[in-house]
């Protein structure tokens, strides 16, 4: 059973060097976002890119999960502030997805930091977007309660 | 080695269903944008999501490799439309990135529509994001040559 399905579109023109596109997210969360290959690996100048929507795609899922994982243990979060850093490395297999560094920081109520920790880990484990980068990614996580 | 590392960071505060987060691209591509459980899973007034951030990653990621393969076989694009639609389904592991369909419609000299799906279908089993999703994501092509 389909709960939700979302699309964008890119429209590229020319080569991968010289040539540009265009994304637009059909939510119409955002104006057209402009992608280049220069941008995507050296300086973003402004622009996003496959691995910064990844990483964001990461941090608003485990967002989510995390806070509905404390809210079922009885133990809401007041507030996580949650960060992830996309690697793209080269590998044998060409430009590559090597890793995602997943940083949290919680504010909440009547948990200790041992099962903080501990909820933290299997949010980011069982969350829908960690488990479609599963197993090819490696989700490092590190998280401490404030 | 690193070619490009990329962050993005959510504040979340509160519950799954009654708290909300914000999304920050640290690139700075875009204001703001907020991300709801609600916004996610029922309809998207216009905010973005986890899965509308994933389609748009791979949508970009896709239309640079297949440029790049184009251009290598000596025929570069002049124009790709590529469109990413991910579905967010209910599996006995809850919510799941069920699958992408992806598509693409080229306007490319001097290649034969046979060529021009074999290279799409390289591409999008290729680019860095699909290997990131393989195998837990099937990605299901559908490429035409304009």
């Amino acid at each position: 059973m389909a709960i939700a399905e979302r699309t964008a579109n890119v429209v590229w023109t020319g080569t991968l060097t010289q040539g540009s596109g265009v994304l637009t997210l059909l939510s119409g969360a955002t104006p057209e976002l402009p992608v280049t290959w220069a941008s995507r690996t050296k300086r973003s100048e402004g622009r996003t890119s496959p691995e910064e929507l990844l990483a964001a795609a990461l941090a608003a899922c485990f967002s989510m999960a995390f806070s509905n994982d404390l809210s079922d243990a009885g133990t809401p979060p007041t507030r996580l502030d949650v960060e992830a850093t996309a690697t793209l490395g080269q590998t044998g297999a060409g430009p590559t997805v090597t890793g995602i560094a997943l940083t949290v920081r919680g504010a909440v109520e009547g948990i200790d930091a041992a099962a903080f920790k501990q909820a933290a880990a299997a949010a980011s484990k069982g969350c829908p977007i960690s488990r479609a980068l599963s197993p090819s990614v490696t989700i490092a996580l590190d998280a401490d309660l404030l």
